[in-house]
């Protein structure tokens, strides 16, 4: 066994932060193959053990998530050194780390600390990957924005729109000659791999160090990384690889990931469009995220056209794509139903004018079927596909935003962040309107959030409790207005301005 | 037996029109229950039998529809005279009388004499029992609209909006005390029979005269009549008469109104919110109507929440409410397959601002609605519920339109009447539009009609014959313009202006 190896860590530490140690070892042969590096964290009430992994030129990194404010020790196994050990201490949560977020309430999200996660999410799948001026105005744009989520790819994405080469490659290797493709011919090319030449043994940890950059900042914007494995949008062979070249990338990125808490595993975008995948292959990659992610981050699996069984028990939450042109937040019930868990619609069309039915809605449209999934204790995902002349699509690449519903995102957070306790289920009331109430038991009466999509009733008639009083209020949601339309108890009627798109806000004040 | 009764009638008539002769016979008793006319018809091609009916004063109506430019000769039998006899001469349809409606092509509807029928219904559920001032308002709106079929009632209506007496009433006997009545508690009343004195075996022959008239109107201005023999929104008890009442009903309207060729018969709106009828008294219903009605005018019965099976024998065509909050004409592929009849939905909401769902959409909506059930095959109906200060409403009423929809409606006909052949059949072409073609089997290739509803696509790309060439014409259904997108053969693409609610007509003008 050779000498101790030199290692760098803090002394102290944020809870819920990412902590690295860092170490020194052999940068000869395969050492993502050759090489090991284990550690395991002890402190009074947890002890965690985590997988560490080879960073590029003789550098191995340790990554830990404390969960408690305590003083943490640690022990480092490796293949290289003898056992190397270390303490530090963990200070409180600085303002806005709240821990990660988990399920609550079955069908509903939260921080660590208790904080309720209203998920607004939204999807630039390969902004990573643009040039770092895009980079950073996609970065400013998010500041700006509603958005507590996105959604993207650690492998580069070969689509419509996006042909270019990626800044960078997750292995080493060359990659096929791309000057030949078009936007009418890139179809041929798709989970092709002829004239790639990866060793797939080899991550490159530029690409990754990247990566964790990007995660950084999102961290540092409050948002959560939801971080697609796989996806089928690939000319260059990433999508069908062999079992275990898969396991050894899932398991690169637990030990790489696992540690910042704001990431989430979506194993795939559309899973049902890998032809080179099976049920088995994406049961065999679930188990080795659960068996080497101890935080436990939330997981799912993202479809086209048939859905993953969501009631797998590694599923922690639905991450749907609507199956039906006409009816996406409409249906949050059934699946509610169905699986019992957090259900995300993170793709329900995107607001934009590109040929595709699943990228020219209006942001009306798009913002009415948020607002159905979220009456019905549900949450919409946000996308938006315009055509510019720079080529730059939110959708794909990030950048800036053009369309009308993200400034109403932020007011429909707003309305969520009202409701009692955590998350809101459906609420049976009249047949043409949709009605939620509080999801907490301890809430029920207290709360009731009316919602009337396209229809535009000029009034509507109420019957509540004789003996309560409430607050109500007329929302606006397209107009982002919110209008306190008097204190009422009983039966009563509450006049609207005959606009689609309006919710009526019904808060107890007093009850007997 | 008495002598011979003087009776008169006309030397000459049209095809296809009412040809009424007129008897004299006794008023004593009741002339409804104890007296009976019926005659035989004939000529070279045809022998016809119809019941004649008691106008009341003495005065007996024989009314025939003949469907042969020949001489006919006639037979009265009556229970008070020796049989009477006479002939006449039917000469050639007036320009723009064309018949009946009849089924054509499975799925469709077309006049006696071939011309396509294109449905573009309204409902002004009772337009006829309202004052002279506003029925004229009625049909000269009507006179200025696309609409070709209107939906109305024999009964009068009890419900909100609607509370006033009507102007007459179908029997002799007095109402209930409407004094009592308010928007609030109209339902306490619904079906009830309190308070009510009818003679359910003595017409009023004032209440049909006028509806006569009304139908005759609507035959002058080329529109169809659904006349909706039952419905379920009634304090007078006219929805839970005997059996044997009911067929007495039926019987007078088959022997006073099968003559008028633009009469439909609808037996109920909402048959399934009537308590007093089952299945069974439907049956029989429409079993007298079919022993009835000699020239077999389309028969139908509207649902409420449940459809009525239209795959009976004696139901032509589907005449449906929408059973989904969200989705009408995206239905009508199912229906069709499932029915194969035509499709017509005759209620999809209405455009307005009235307190209830299925009556305060959007032009826009309702105007898709339309597209939708149109480019499947299948045809829509319109109704207007706007509220205003005079309380006429359109779906109620008559009087004047208010909507955005209504004008788009003429230039959605104009674009049905280019359809070659009889009536468009859905063509399942991309996933993210609907596209509808020729139902002909002659016209097979010659037309394709796309539309893209909510979508805003910038362009289409089309894949079609190579050695044919195609017109290609961009629709704008809301804004109502046509504009010629150039002429193509094999792949081509079509700019669209990426808004809601376009279309793309392709006529092939050449083939190889």
């Amino acid at each position: 066994m050779p000498a101790v190896s030199p290692i760098t860590y803090p002394a102290r530490t944020e809870r819920w932060s990412m902590t690295e140690i860092r170490l020194e070892g052999p940068a000869y042969g395969n050492p993502f193959l050759e090489q090991s590096v284990s550690a395991v964290f002890r402190c009074k009430q947890q002890q965690v053990e985590v997988s560490g992994f080879y960073d590029g030129d003789g550098i191995y990194l340790v990554r830990f998530m404390p969960a408690f404010q305590e003083t943490y020790s640690f022990t480092i196994t490796t293949s290289f050194s003898a056992p190397l050990e270390g303490a530090f201490l963990v200070t409180p949560p600085a303002e806005g780390n709240h821990g990660m977020v988990r399920v609550a309430h079955t069908w509903h999200l939260a921080y660590e600390d208790g904080t309720p996660y209203y998920s607004v999410g939204t999807t630039c799948y390969v902004w990573p990957w643009q040039d770092d001026a895009t980079i950073a105005q996609t970065l400013d744009t998010l500041a700006h924005s509603a958005f507590n989520k996105i959604r993207f790819c650690v492998f580069p994405k070969h689509y419509d729109y996006n042909l270019r080469e990626p800044r960078s490659y997750p292995y080493e290797g060359t990659p096929m000659d791309s000057s030949v493709l078009t936007s009418e011919n890139f179809h041929r090319y798709t989970g092709k791999t002829e004239g790639n030449q990866w060793d797939f043994t080899r991550f490159q940890p530029a690409h990754f160090r990247h990566l964790d950059h990007c995660v950084e900042a999102l961290l540092r914007l409050g948002m959560e990384a939801d971080l697609i494995l796989f996806h089928p949008y690939d000319r260059w062979g990433f999508s069908s690889m062999r079992r275990e070249e898969d396991l050894l990338y899932v398991r690169y990125m637990t030990a790489r990931y696992a540690a910042y808490r704001n990431v989430w595993w979506s194993l795939a975008n559309e899973y049902d469009l890998l032809p080179a995948k099976n049920l088995a292959d994406w049961e065999a990659i679930a188990d080795a995220i659960c068996q080497s992610d101890p935080y436990r981050h939330l997981r799912s699996i993202h479809n086209c056209v048939h859905f993953y069984d969501y009631s797998r028990p590694w599923v922690t939450h639905c991450s749907i794509q609507r199956q039906d042109l006409y009816k996406s937040g409409e249906l949050v019930e059934t699946w509610r139903e169905n699986y019992r868990k957090p259900v995300v619609l993170d793709e329900i069309c995107y607001e934009g004018d590109i040929q595709h039915g699943w990228g020219n809605i209006s942001g009306q449209e798009l913002l009415r079927r948020f607002w159905e999934a979220t009456v019905r204790g549900g949450y919409a995902g946000h996308g938006e596909t315009f055509l510019h002349h720079d080529g730059v699509l939110w959708w794909s690449h990030g950048g800036r935003l053009y369309g009308e519903c993200p400034p109403r995102l932020r007011f429909l957070h707003t309305i969520l962040e009202q409701t009692p306790g955590i998350g809101l289920r459906p609420y049976h009331a009249s047949w043409d309107e949709v009605c939620a109430v509080p999801e907490d038991l301890t809430c029920q009466g207290a709360y009731f959030l009316y919602y009337y999509g396209f229809m535009r009733p000029s009034f509507r008639d109420f019957a509540l409790d004789e003996s309560s009083r409430y607050e109500v209020h007329v929302l606006d949601t397209w107009e982002m207005t919110d209008t306190c339309a008097g204190i009422y108890s009983g039966k009563f009627r509450v006049k609207l301005p005959a606009k689609p798109y309006m919710a009526i806000q019904i808060k107890r004040i007093s009850a007997p």
